[in-house]
């Protein structure tokens, strides 16, 4: 099975993004690394790109050059990941949309609602697909705790409680730092800090298992650090679109939290408890029985959680594969498409362009509640109100 | 050293509370049973008491007969506890501090902010003692805690996250058990079901750690389990009178929770963490250091850690211990009030008056802002406004 | 129920045997401390005795004084806590089982195994009780442990891992310590240091568990720390009388554990681990099965675990309530002996003269086998080959 | 910076190791998959090679038309791995090196003693490297642990703590099941089974981290299932040519243990605890402080664990990454060769021919000593001795 192409825009010499693609899409020999316009600087993305093995005629010195190069190719690429910087994001994949590739967005997918509704829209009107990376959602016992939910095991889900808190950013000194400082300046980085940074990504878990988008919410946002404009930390009540409650705590302060991402799942007929930290476990308890423990790659879990794993039950596996389990789907619903057939449903899990969307929505949905010091707004985009 | 003479009102047979009183003024030998009404069925309760060792003119047929019995004595108990029904706490301790007594209350001490407020006048005025059973923090650590915020470890304490959610209520088929229905019916218990179970607990350690009172407080309560009328999930946002911020979450529907009382206290200098499953162990991280674990019994801790353990680093010390820790505190505190001396400041730490009448408060104050969907309230009884 | 009159040798002032005894007696109100002989300076025994609460005539000089006192008294102590030193511990309990009494030895019971063997055919003879405080199995999960064996849950027994190791000893500088540096001179130890202190705890909870006794052993012994002549370190490969192979490790030199004693049972139709630092889970996984969680204090236990529990799930109970275990399950064989009645066999689980016999057989085994290269040797007493 | 070449010997359709090595060397595009004999029967083995992208000229039918076609080429292969069964690991080994290949060969290297000092002196000869896939000791802080020691932090090291037991062949039934059969049977698996089989990875470990060899091993070896010849359960104490002391335990039959890879590290100044079911924390406690835990990906760790790790702290890597560090030592190995310069110290660490051969002594010294109760008997080749 020929590889498929895979181009990249973004990413450069030194960045931690660009090496964590490649990692992703390369792990499991689907994509083939084709093309890329790495860097904002024309020569050395060039330079970088053939260095790492690009041809000459595919290492692009910008995004509209490769834009310009791929199209009208016979051969051009089958995917292409947009890493570059945030406020950028919307341009490259809207350009890439409309001249009929498909794209892989970094997050955050935009920078407002309105544009995320034109993604959404151009996607659909395309048939291209439109990907985010939302990379803890390839981890195989999340993904079977999507399907133990999808097949009733838990019953009705009455509570999820998420939470995406550490404390990296809890040195106030920090704020001295450049590196720090812009995510809390409104003028940098938006409405929002630590809820668009980390929050977004336990609410798209919290959607993703569950199979129930947020339709309402209430935050409380605070700067512990004084020297903030945005909030470093925040908890955020949920209502979903099937009838669950939602709790979200997310912060940049927790001292002694080294990544934090959890995430509790509460149904009439049982409780599940999983951390990002410690993958390959996920806490069960059946209403009435034991508290048991699910491993990874144990026996007769669900095709999701199946597909998704590599290694043997008892090995660990961590990030960089549950984020090549993303690009796994991808190269299933591409070659799908490509092949006139249906997708593996097992492989129909990656983030999508709506989820970008509803996650931009829910970013500004706290800073306003937050704002009028947690009344209840609407978390949905209006194009899905 | 004499012992100290205890009496005690309910916990007859067959009751949980009983025995664990019991154990926990026994334990030290710092208390002798000594006087008891100890069932609302007055033969039952002066049989039972002469069972477990009373002398016949001390075991009582009920609370007035006891009042009316001791207060005349020379010998007269020390200390009573007040194990009866919740809403004839009230009573029962008001009459004991009238006549002198030293009282132990069950939590909760009132049913109303008014009666809280009538009972801390009155141990105010009388002089005498009047504690509350929240034993949780009688806990070495947690009051190890307590003093590294207070001598600075953690410099300005920023945020404390307080839980106690437990999966114990969750079947739905429960609300058929008249042991369960009960707490969800506002015609027995009140204003609100698991918040005044348990979320108090949370409030009370969470407050005690930290040094401060909770100030505001916003809530969203829900009935996960459609025929209960009270809440049995919140989510309590905070504001303490020395600044930090508070979340307190807390559950009897979270299944695969077996206790679930935990406390995360962040400062500008560090992180602190802890279980009351695994509650000799402390976790620990120093700003821009490693965690480490704090061991229950290990050299140089605090005061307080010290004078509250018994047995050497590495045995397990349980909730008995914690509980007999309250009791070891008011021992301290009668004693040194008859030899006219200063208390050990490292006992002065049982709960009292104050924090019962600050969780009556926080209890409405609850319910109010879950029914004014979140609304941010006072939490503070008027007398301390 | 009137108390038990209890009594106790040694545990003087400033011990920590003492109060752990008290308490551990004391703690469920079954037994009233009536006489002692506390200290091997009479007028300091005699003085700290009254001042716990001994009346002047039955706080005596020494142990001899206390037999003459009570064998004499219808009223007399219906228990004797042994807890000298260790090389008195056969003269004194054999003096007190001859004369009738009742007695619970601190361990070593002995220091040879021909005064073992003397210990067992007295009390045999007698017909009294002598217990071993072996405190570590009354906790109510190994006692569970113990349940699910016998009635055949995990099939035969294949396999069974103690270990009992620590580091507390590990500061090579500590042999300048006297406290440490007795226990590694044979002159004072006897013939093993970390085997005859730690390692026979370990021993006796694996055969308490699988209701087997050693056979065989092998034993690699080491002293880690060049100025010890005694053991710091041993592993020691075991035959059981049922069939069961054991594997014990046990050291003083482990730095960063800070107890150390665990157990984990395999047999052919499951698996059982736990650790004394978390003794309120034990792990339990049926063959082809999921691992589960087994909680102190759930619902549908065995009798044995029930008996020797006191808080509700959820709340960790600890070393005291274990060792209190040993004394409510003599409690229980007292009373039964002076009712006539077979006692309730679900508390005829505290480790007797056999035990402490065997112990000892182990601890020669093992210093034998040590010298010898690890050579197989009989590990059984004499008396029971 | 071009790719290296690499070939496959073995790792046919179906088969879990052909996989693990593509990902493996895959990761980080550090080597491109060139050529390959993947298969006994030839034309499947063709035919899947050229599926995985081979050209069909390097596409081979068995590992003598691969050696014969790549020797030839000036473009041949950097690396072959040898993924075949191992009484084919010796020869096929041999072949490559003496024709000039470096190998990385799947454990055991060679079925005896004498083929291993074969293949370390071939490999000595040739100036080839001859790797052997020990991967556990890629994981980041297991290099870490190895610098630590290295370096003194725990000074001299008493006693190494190693355990590779799990619970997956436990089931009596199994051995009905071919795939477990053979691993018992001594016809096909050799002198050993679980410990050739496991333990020596453990051995390894222990091994690379203290950086001295076995000199002398005693065995305790049983089969737990009658059915069995060879052991399902092993403890072997060992002797350091550094003077440590060494424990290793391995089972097949602790059910209730997935993976059971762990260390303990216990030295004059300090211990490390480590497990390979939660590889990204390292428990680190200095002779007389608290017990800290290191996190994979911190600061300042040492020059090994950065080189050796891809993601941020606080997502968790496996296993996959673990093994693909051993390629990427190997790349750098084989550049620095051919760029005439010294490697990079830190990448230094992959397991060679002289671990291969020291593992097999250590096979055969385990189960002499288990045939002989025991005895303590040389664990080294005659080559070392």
């Amino acid at each position: 099975m020929a590889k498929l192409k895979w181009g990249m825009i973004g990413g450069g010499e030194g960045s931690q993004i660009g090496p964590a693609h490649r990692l992703g899409a390369g792990l499991d020999g689907l994509f083939e690394f084709t093309a890329g316009a790495l860097d904002h600087r024309p020569e050395a993305g060039r330079d970088y790109g053939q260095r790492l093995g690009l041809s000459p005629d595919r290492s692009y010195g910008d995004w509209r050059e490769m834009l310009e190069g791929e199209k009208g190719r016979d051969d051009r690429v089958d995917l292409v990941t947009v890493a570059t910087p945030n406020a950028t994001h919307f341009e490259i994949t809207k350009a890439f949309l409309e001249n009929g590739f498909h794209v892989l967005c970094e997050k955050p997918m935009t920078m407002t609602v309105e544009e995320g509704e034109d993604i959404v829209r151009l996607s659909e009107k395309t048939g291209r697909i439109c990907a985010v990376n939302y990379g803890y959602t390839g981890y195989s016992l999340v993904r079977h705790m999507k399907a133990m939910v999808a097949r009733g095991d838990l019953g009705r889900v009455r509570l999820v409680v998420a939470e995406f808190a550490h404390g990296h950013h809890a040195d106030a000194a920090d704020m001295d730092n450049p590196r720090v400082r812009w995510r809390y300046d409104p003028a940098q980085a938006g409405v929002s800090a630590q809820f668009a940074d980390c929050g977004i990504h336990a609410l798209h878990m919290a959607s993703f298992v569950i199979g129930q988008n947020a339709e309402r919410l209430s935050a409380d946002t605070v700067s512990c650090i004084d020297s903030r404009t945005l909030e470093d930390d925040a908890m955020v009540n949920l209502r979903f679109d099937g009838g669950t409650v939602g709790r979200l705590w997310t912060s940049s302060i927790a001292i002694g939290r080294q990544h934090g991402l959890t995430l509790q799942v509460f149904g009439e007929k049982g409780g599940l408890r999983w951390a990002q930290e410690q993958p390959n476990q996920l806490y069960w308890m059946p209403l009435g029985e034991r508290l048991q423990i699910i491993e990874r790659g144990e026996a007769n879990l669900s095709p999701e959680a199946d597909r998704s794993t590599r290694v043997t039950i008892g090995h660990a596996e961590g990030m960089p594969l549950a984020f090549a389990n993303i690009y796994s789907d991808l190269a299933e619903a591409i070659r799908a498409a490509k092949d006139g057939r249906d997708m593996d449903p097992a492989a129909d899990l990656y983030p999508r362009a709506e989820d970008g969307l509803r996650s931009m929505a829910a970013v500004f949905a706290v800073a306003e509640s937050g704002k009028r010091n947690g009344e209840w707004v609407d978390a949905r985009p209006p194009l899905f109100r």
